[in-house]
């Protein structure tokens, strides 16, 4: 019988940095042996949720669906990364009853930091008030109260917070431990991790 | 690298046995050794689109939702057996389209005859009007053109129709063939197999 996979759950403001944590963390587990799938926001909402607003509602009909998806895969061994701004306690509460293997991770930056990465462009707008209903500017976001991790990505690097989240499932025995002898791959070996990791549309 | 699952995409009218042969389907891709899912049209309904009725656009969005999902399956190497009335040959085809590793399967059987079945009392409320845009009823069913396989399912038992499905993927290479000398299961692996179906729901 397949383990039942793990489901990362990374909540966080807009451009707190979840998208880049889910990345390298993917490629870390991937380099592992695991099989992983990223749930991103953008995916989400573009592939399955399309019908879906802002409203307090449709996000967590949002988080509800991004969950069953989770499950889903989760069930059938593999490994699931979630980016998701999840500004609700409640929705990020169901999403752990259902899925049991649940790591909640706060992906934390002040709001200041976020706004001047601002990717998209996003911020700007919610400022303008050309978009409404953005999580930080003129939506809430309800902090994790007891989160398995916590990154600080204003004052970690990426590698830094992804190192945290992976102290945390080898302590948890969610994944093996790595052997301290290990001292890389083969050029074979990589050269199969870059591949899948290019099938899967990571790099 | 893992290969990429297969997607049997079960369609016809509702009672038309779609779902019977989608777990008798499961039940023996899950015996030679291959991990599956079925998405039921049920399932889905009440898990990923909530939001969608039975207009022809929402249908199709459905359809369109359920693909991607199936995609997001097989691409980690699952077999999915979608059992949806899916009427319109559009939407099918799209799936098609995303999936590559498909086969539509005509589950077919005279409207009367599906109507005789009735499992759950819908045929009944279409006739009375009670529901609108019902498919065979007052809503159109776009039979398949060139489907891989038709299961005519007012002519043969759903062991038929399964067993017509298996020779299919044996030829189209999709499955292994069984062993001709293969005599069964001892009851150790017969129980593995037994836990694993009870685990996934479908006993």
């Amino acid at each position: 019988m397949k383990k039942r996979g793990i489901c990362v759950w990374l909540t966080g403001l807009p451009c707190s940095g979840k998208s880049t944590i889910a990345k390298i963390l993917a490629e870390k587990l991937i380099e592992r042996g695991r099989d992983v799938e990223i749930l991103d926001g953008d995916i989400v909402r573009n592939f399955l949720n399309k019908d879906l607003g802002f409203s307090k509602e449709d996000r967590l009909e949002n988080m509800r669906r991004v969950s069953v998806l989770a499950e889903l895969l989760t069930k059938h061994g593999i490994d699931v990364i979630v980016a998701l701004v999840s500004p609700y306690r409640e929705g990020r509460d169901k999403a752990r009853d259902l899925l049991g293997n649940f790591v909640e991770v706060f992906v934390k930056a002040p709001v200041e930091v976020c706004e001047k990465r601002d990717v998209k462009g996003m911020y700007k707008l919610a400022r303008e008030g050309k978009i409404k209903n953005f999580t930080g500017i003129d939506d809430p976001y309800e902090e994790p109260l007891n989160p398995e991790v916590v990154c600080e990505t204003d004052k970690e690097t990426p590698e830094e917070s992804v190192s945290k989240i992976i102290r945390y499932l080898e302590e948890a025995d969610m994944v093996e431990k790595k052997e301290e002898e290990e001292v890389g791959y083969t050029e074979e070996e990589e050269e199969i991790v870059k591949k899948r990791l290019e099938e899967l549309g990571y790099i």
